[in-house]
């Protein structure tokens, strides 16, 4: 396999800093297309990652998994993209692309193990794992390349990459539309990406958070109501109110009190938080309310296209705050302690102008 | 609101035995039917509320909601039955019939409360309870009463209403049918009949059972396999098979061990415990399958007679063991023991016998 040469910025260890470093990309095989990185958006699993807080990092790390670009050169067979194209590369880089998972277009639950876009075995480098877009190029599969709509605000798009198309996944899954009753528990990256995906379908937004000084924010960004789920008289209002829930917290939490406010056969969809519940299960609100508790990872390469060309229609975006790539360890700290509205995102002509 | 004195078989407290009694039954109104009551199946719902393990029973209690029996007479009003009629009666006597719920046939989750066949507040005799089936007849709106299908051994019928129809309503809520992958946790009376049910609908099905002596069993009720839960190597075989779960175990147990079994998407539906689970839920197998744990209670009037037609056309019943009227007590002892295939009924001609 031949290979080039890029700069990319990652870290050789969990304890230590991102610092700029020379990685290998592969050459454009026939049906590759090769990316000129103008934007990635920064997502918590790139910190997690990069500080092996799941376990499993290999080092060195590069993160980013909301790549937005420019094609720069494409493989002899590509049909889906030419040079000066647009492009974006979300999570995933490539699938089995034959199991019953990938044959629905569900490349997150391939059967066979999915390729991440990063920290995971590189298929065509031996010996090397995928490298994510804090670097100055990407090379990969068409099939797993994204069309970012023309119209859209290119600073803003990356993080619908993974945080939208988070959100979006389950909001279709579980078949969200005009008139649906739909609620966020908290607000940070993915949340306010579900309000604003949520209101675009159609539906009724009301935000679940913690304190008051949130609500103002989500009614900015389109929530039709907040309730504060530390006080219990709005709880108990609240009751049987909604078809689908999607739960954004990144931590355990007792999610029983939100059970409560399901409509029948309603959904409380898990997308935040990865390990085990403390907090007992109840079973008698899902047998006496058909409710159902759920978990959803991305989505699909379709999907996520339809998502783009959704937001593309309906000039959906995030809310972003651009930083440069020097900037990203002083970032992750400030993810850390939430203060971040709603994503960061890096401009990657930072890491071209830096001494090489 | 005119009544008469009939014979039933009740309880007057909760550490009493089951006895014959008279309670009063209401004329039939316009709109009302009159059962003489042939067979009564008997539920785990029976023992538990006769002796007050869900506390809430209000004594004389008198059980019984799997009623089968023939029509003796009609209010002036009724269209959907006539005199000599077989009809049956199933765990609901009424509901709003306004509410979200209602106009969707979901009569079960009724928003304002529906009417439970015993145990309720009788809405026509002032400070009465509604008594069930163990009674010489039972006084019930037409529209809560079902057409059974002449074809069908009347004396198997009876647990349909109850075990049948809440493992039929998941199944078809979740949208079971030809090639669907089905299983089943526990073997009593509802995982007997969801593995007819699942069969008849055309679905592969398997029964998870804890010790082998339900191998035979299971094959011979129609199941196509039986997964022994408590052996290691058979549940990592059994890793990601099933579209749905239907949990009919009607005490706490770890669900965890099932939910890897299930497919992408798949669902694992409670139908059997009501209370809260000690063993914490692992939200990475549900995320990163998009899995599903749901409940299910009984089904609506509508859905109930689906049920029955099925039934009829395929010839699918309960397996059985007949017992008289005085023989209940002993039947509750032995249905703590699990000493019955798979379901009690009671001959209600006993009853007529008994001097009263």
């Amino acid at each position: 396999m031949n290979t080039k040469e890029v700069k990319a910025y990652g870290t050789e260890a969990k304890d230590k800093d991102l610092e700029q470093m020379t990685i290998l990309r592969r050459e454009v095989t026939p049906t590759d297309i090769e990316i000129e990185i103008l934007y990635c958006g920064v997502c918590h699993s790139d910190l997690h990652t990069a500080r092996n807080d799941w376990g499993g990092t290999v080092y060195p790390a590069v993160p980013g998994h909301e790549i937005i670009g420019k094609v720069v050169s494409v493989g002899s067979d590509v049909t889906k993209f030419k040079i000066g194209d647009l492009a974006g590369v979300g999570c995933l880089v490539d699938s089995c692309r034959e199991c019953d998972s990938c044959r629905q277009d569900l490349e997150q639950y391939c059967l066979n193990g999915s390729t991440g876009t990063y920290n995971s075995k590189d298929p065509f480098i031996t010996g090397q794992r995928t490298y994510g877009g804090y670097a100055e190029t990407v090379v990969v599969d068409e099939a797993f390349g994204l069309h970012i709509p023309e119209n859209l605000d290119l600073k803003a798009v990356a993080p619908l990459l993974c945080a939208g198309v988070t959100t979006w996944s389950p909001l279709k899954h579980w078949n969200v539309k005009e008139g649906s009753r739909v609620a966020v528990v908290g607000l940070g990256g993915l949340g306010h990406m579900a309000i604003k995906l949520a209101k675009g379908l159609g539906a009724e937004v009301t935000l679940f958070s913690r304190t008051p000084d949130k609500i103002q924010d989500a009614l900015d960004l389109g929530a039709d109501a907040v309730i504060i789920s530390t006080y219990e008289h709005e709880m108990k209002e609240a009751a049987g109110q909604f078809d689908l829930i999607i739960d954004t917290v990144p931590y355990d939490h007792d999610i029983n009190p939100y059970i409560a406010t399901l409509n029948i056969s309603g959904t409380l969809v898990l997308v935040g938080y990865l390990g085990k519940m403390e907090d007992m299960l109840h079973t008698v609100p899902l047998i006496l309310g058909r409710k159902s508790v759920a978990g959803s990872v991305i989505g699909g390469i379709k999907e996520t296209q339809d998502m783009l060309d959704f937001c593309g229609e309906k000039n959906i975006l995030p809310e972003i705050e651009m930083i440069k790539m020097q900037e990203i360890n002083e970032a992750y700290e400030r993810m850390l302690k939430s203060d971040v509205r709603y994503r960061f995102v890096i401009d990657m002509q930072s890491l071209k102008r830096q001494v090489g």
